[in-house]
């Protein structure tokens, strides 16, 4: 077998440029490929048709290759099964048969069967290539090993990489790695790390074949070439949303001890359709081929996302499944899985570009068709005087088509109402004849069309990526961990969550239409029946809500999110009543995080909160500067401030810090509190006071046994926490006595046992310090939830 | 004829509830209508019949009536007018025909002409209606005077009617008058003024007939029956857009005289359209009869209102506008008419509820189709997996359809993927059997249809309001000039401007859609040729950009709004370079009202401007409190800050304001700034300053003969400014020219003498302090626009 063969042959193809980051640096010489699981499924289906047409690509460039398949099973047994295999890949249409069949024989030659399981057997291959090497007095330019096994066999494999396979220096190494990269962020990071003790991150490729797929790879450029129509327009100001769909027909038999394990989140939406997603709104990169730049926007993208919760997926599964775990996992009639087979989950990224813009991600198994795309909807910013029906109004939108569908091909397509996208190069064509279809609500002949010339295959372009060197379609460690910090908190909070069960196919009808109501998303059909509190949104109704006493006083009880609910109503009332009497509403409000939820629901709901003329005020601060995130104020900024129009002039940190140094008596922080607050506060009275309560009855920062009456008259005070940062700057009792309501907001299963002994207990300042609540004039609202109430 | 017999009459009409608030208050007894310009169009159309058909409703109540219509022709011409005109009026369908003869009979009788020119007229009427009274023996209730003149002659009448015909106190007198109050804000300033002399504001009903259609007069209700349904979704994070529509096919031949003085602003959005928006968008009142809470809340709405200029409206003037005018103006050919009889405006309500949420007032003469109606566009919240056709997926939105167009009657449609909406009492019905109709893009069966029980006249329900004295549904002196003092600038803008020419009816094809373009409006097709660019949004080519040296230094010059494009550009350029480099931007602004087009355009065009990694010092600073509006800091907060996601960590406003004093040295506020500045600030290099400069030459705070150099060393110093207010803080030379990039901002035909100045002399300290801009390490780059350098 000569390795120099291929040298002889001449160019059959020109093969398109796979940018420069990697091609320059590299030195040609001999490449060894080796594909761990080679004769496994995804080798058969993908990897040596890839690796095949990678040969044919660089045959008449300076490298030669040897090529192996390896595995568990002994060669005698596996040599003739790979070479069915290799025997299977094929020529693109522009090689003639005669050329095919040289290289198909060339490439036959050049490829042999090892048996790779114990650690001298990569001690060996390491040799064999050695060897060769000098046999044939060919310089080494790299060794390129594809892991096409399972994720738990990684670790090992690498390791036996890293001490018996590493290559001479100035001779590179790259590892080729198959999701699943860990199941959650703690998975996630022991695997990368285990990894990183063997290989070194420039070493790793990890494979996300979306990043493959032509249209997905066009989605930078395509914004690149277009951005003098879409520098306008790719903001929050005109897209309405952005949906990035992967909808399968196929179901899971015969994969559920895998999928089972995974889910449909983990499958798809955390890899696949995060990708595209950040492909769609990253920052773009001054060079499109420069991977460190492209990878440090991506991850910006993910460090920018909002929170995902329970109230941001549905989930479904379809009917069959039960019966397929049942059956290939040998369970009883009664075992039920939660694993999702369909999911939606409706992403925000909170950056001023995109803001407010809805991110759907959607993918299932079983569902009515076959079809992967992103469409961007832009708002319908036209008004037709004379018809609805004028082409301007229809709907703006791109959409980057992967496959599949009413179109069956690859294209990018862009309403004819936008622009006419920019055509570079010859990798691209227009489409101009149509078949009659409508693709996502328009008419084919109402886009511009534009598909790859030539269609080619997403692992195949991967494998001439990687051996270009080129890691910006590839998933760094530090991306994929982003990513897993994303989802992660989703999958926890789905755990206990049972998925809508679907009938699968066409069946579906319109079961799983969602539904975005603001940052949240439902199903759009409740399953079973619609109450009609539900179908027309929140009422006074809906409200469980118990009144009663509580030390004497009044007392509000409800589960905790109704008890938000009401206590943010309350507040929003007697902000209008106080803006209709004087036009100004001060509000006073406690750190800590208890008021967490508060602020959300203010945030998210009261739309018509009179923040313009309403100031607020600190109940008490940390003695840490006000950037750090331990600062009370800096919480309250982070979840109320920063998301509502609240004018600069109203907001009243409390001066911790002043002259450089933190809360010392002398630079006399509480008194300037005090004066700004005898200087706008009517009276010294605040209109609001919202106060917490801590385990140990504190509330504000008064803490027991804090000889609380020391502060005499005055309003604001230095106190001492018994937890750290120790010290505190709080209103003492003369100010919060003086407001005209005071709230105390107590929840959680955690409180109960305090709740109990403060309904029983006498005030006891010392003890008990939040007993010493107790307004002169004004009222006194306990907000207990049910948890700390009932226990 | 005996006043008494109408209180024989049995009831033949239950006569609607106006409302509590004035009826009740009200005495019974006697009341005379007097109609002044009785016999004229208006009241031959609509008056006559209104105040028939209160007479009707009111026959069996405790009040008498008297009606007479006045006029300047003497009786003997003008009484058989009067009396064709009477006899013509009709009863409502419910109204037996006998009982309708009685009535008619009675009313005739009720009623009289008088002649009503001079001031004798007028004491000659009052002495009529005072003699009746005797004669009878009865007790009066009101006088109700209805101004159906010319709006010249409101003045003369109102004086009359004050001096002449005022009843006794504890008896009411009411004037109603009609549209055009004035042109513009000052014409309708004096016009009230000169009314407030005659009459007390509680006395005059400014009739708006928009507020008497029976949909319009509904919305308020509406909104609050469904407040269940609609409280969650009534803001900008669920509206998409709203438009208010009235579409004419009439031409105003025969009108011109009056028309072409006022045009479609004034005739139609000033008042009908701008009333609607009102009511859609205010705050929902405690109590929908409350007059003073409906209209302070509809006036806060336009307080509210993004100020409009050029940008915010399209106009047009239907083709054969023009030899009308000629015609009937008696005008040569060559003569051409700038007023519009088509305008389309986008209007924005600057407040955390509608935010963003784009209105649309269109109205205009010679359209295809006749039509009033208001549409609240909700969001797109739902995604159909399946198919795009599924109701869920059509568009969701709540129709005031005043009348005619395709539905013919008045309507309120809400679709019903929205909600059922709630039917009270039994004013209004649900329509439940359609016309194979189209409504705005939905079948009329995808809406839940209520239409009114009854037909009721505009001015006939209007007539019926002033006589229970309820002022709800007219317009304040208030509120009309806050109303004119939104349309006046839009007004003036557009005197010059040419409207678009269209051709009238059908044929207007698209020529009249239009485009939003975030807070712009244009015409969505160019009327002549659409050059590459425009289609495409604004580009780098369409830059009209000079660039050349100034003292030394790089300049940049354009026309103004070229230039802010250009320094907006590099501004956002120099902060990303900042962030990326040291994860920081610190930019130094100078206050004035150079930068405030600067400001605007980052804020309407920088949408990924880092602004969360950028911190925002001043320049200058006047000694005045922050809050208010002659502060630098104020004013950049109004235009800049309040507008855009930046932390408030970021913001470092001058401490001008310490221990309760302004600027007092010993106070140290500059060396405050200084220590900020050092601490946060790499090597207190700011990396962008912008500066100004006066048409004294002072830059910053900086003046001449300051004795700039006192300072030494120092960032920040106090100086004293020649005009008011004297006392200023600023950045001294050493902390400008430490910079990295400085950039010098003159713009205006005012600054042309001394840029002319500058361009010759050497630097001066003493004379131009701008001179002494110099970095020692950075650049300096002039921004003048064509008007400052060319004059």
């Amino acid at each position: 077998m000569s390795l120099a063969v291929s040298l002889l042959l001449v160019a059959l193809c020109a093969g398109a440029g796979y940018g420069e980051e990697g091609t320059q640096a590299q030195k040609a010489g001999h490449v060894s490929v080796v594909v761990v699981g080679g004769t496994g499924d995804l080798a058969r289906k993908y990897l040596w048709q890839g690796f095949f047409q990678l040969y044919v690509s660089q045959v008449s460039g300076g490298n030669t290759f040897s090529f192996y398949g390896g595995g568990l099973s002994p060669s005698e047994q596996a040599t003739p099964v790979l070479f069915e295999i290799l025997k299977a890949v094929t020529c693109s249409k522009d090689v003639s048969q005669d050329r095919c069949a040289i290289l198909k024989d060339q490439f036959l030659r050049l490829s042999q069967y090892r048996q790779l399981k114990t650690l001298e057997d990569y001690q060996e291959l390491a040799r064999h290539i050695e060897q060769q090497l000098q046999q044939e007095g060919m310089t080494e330019a790299g060794r390129l090993f594809y892991l096409s096994v399972p994720a738990f066999a990684y670790a090992g494999v690498a390791e036996k990489i890293n001490s018996s396979c590493r290559p001479a220096d100035g001779t590179w190494l790259r590892v080729v790695l198959e999701k699943p990269f860990g199941h959650d962020y703690l998975s996630a990071q022991v695997l990368a790390t285990e990894l990183m003790g063997a290989l070194k991150d420039e070493e790793m490729y990890r494979i996300d074949h979306y990043l493959g797929k032509q249209v997905v790879s066009k989605i930078l450029p395509f914004r690149m070439e277009n951005r003098k129509f879409l520098d306008p327009i790719w903001n929050r100001h005109h897209i309405e949303r952005i949906e990035i769909i992967l909808k399968e027909t196929l179901d899971v038999k015969g994969r559920i001890s895998f999928y089972d394990e995974y889910g449909v989140i983990r499958d798809v939406l955390q890899n696949h359709l995060t990708e595209v997603m950040t492909l769609l709104t990253m920052k773009l990169p001054a060079n499109v081929s420069n991977s460190g730049e492209v990878l440090r926007n991506k991850r910006e993208v993910l460090g920018s996302m909002l929170p995902l919760g329970k109230n941001q997926a549905v989930v479904g599964q379809y009917q069959n499944y039960k019966t397929e775990v049942q059956q290939e996992l040998n369970k009883t009639k009664e075992y039920v899985s939660l694993t999702s087979t369909f999911a939606a989950v409706l992403a925000h990224i909170e950056d001023a570009q995109y803001e407010g813009v809805p991110v759907l991600l959607v993918s299932g198994k079983m569902l009515d068709e076959s079809v992967g795309y992103a469409r961007v909807l832009f708002k319908n910013d036209v008004f037709c005087l004379q018809s609805h029906n004028n082409v301007h109004c229809k709907p703006k939108q791109i959409v980057f088509h992967f496959g599949h569908g009413s179109l069956k091909y690859p294209a990018v397509l862009v309403s004819k109402n936008l622009f006419k996208p920019v055509l570079k190069g010859g990798e691209w064509k227009e489409v101009t004849e149509h078949k009659d279809v409508d693709v996502l609500g328009l008419h084919i002949s109402d886009y511009f069309v534009q598909t790859p010339t030539t269609e080619r295959e997403a692992y195949s372009e991967l494998i001439h990526h990687i051996f270009a060197g080129q890691k910006n379609n590839f998933v760094s460690t530090e991306n994929l961990l982003a990513s897993w910090e994303v989802w992660t908190p989703l999958l926890s909070a789905l755990r206990a969550s049972f998925p809508r069960i679907y009938p699968g196919g066409a069946d579906n009808g319109d079961m799983l239409d969602v539904h975005l109501r603001g940052k949240e998303i439902r199903f759009n059909s409740e399953a079973v029946i619609i109450s009609p509190d539900q179908a027309g949104g929140p009422s006074a109704s809906s409200f469980q809500v118990m009144q009663g006493k509580f030390r004497g006083a009044e007392m509000v009880s409800a589960w905790s999110e109704e008890l938000v609910e009401r206590l943010a109503a309350d507040m929003q009332e007697a902000a209008e009543a106080a803006v209709r009497e004087g036009g100004i509403f001060h509000l006073a409000l406690s750190g800590g995080s208890t008021p967490l939820a508060l602020f959300r629901r203010l945030v998210l709901h009261h739309f018509s909160f009179p923040w313009r003329d309403t100031h607020v005020w600190m109940v008490d601060e940390r003695c840490v500067p006000l950037t750090e995130a331990d600062s009370n104020f800096h919480s309250m900024h982070k979840h109320l401030l920063q998301h509502v129009r609240i004018p600069y002039y109203n907001i009243h940190p409390m001066p911790v810090q002043l002259n450089q140094r933190l809360c010392v008596e002398e630079d006399g922080g509480a008194q300037l509190y005090e004066k700004e607050i005898n200087k706008l506060v009517n009276v010294s009275s605040f209109h609001f006071v919202l106060l917490g309560v801590g385990y140990d009855g504190h509330t504000a920062s008064l803490f027991p046994g804090g000889k609380l009456n020391e502060a005499g008259g005055s309003l604001v005070a230095l106190t001492e926490s018994p937890i750290k940062p120790h010290q505190r700057m709080s209103l003492t009792f003369s100010a919060i006595n003086r407001a005209r309501t005071v709230a105390l907001l107590v929840m959680g299963k955690g409180k109960h046992e305090l709740v109990t002994q403060l309904s029983r207990v006498k005030d006891n300042l010392e003890k008990y310090p939040v007993t010493w609540v107790k307004p002169d004039n004004g009222r006194l609202v306990w907000y207990i939830d049910y948890d700390a109430l009932l226990g």
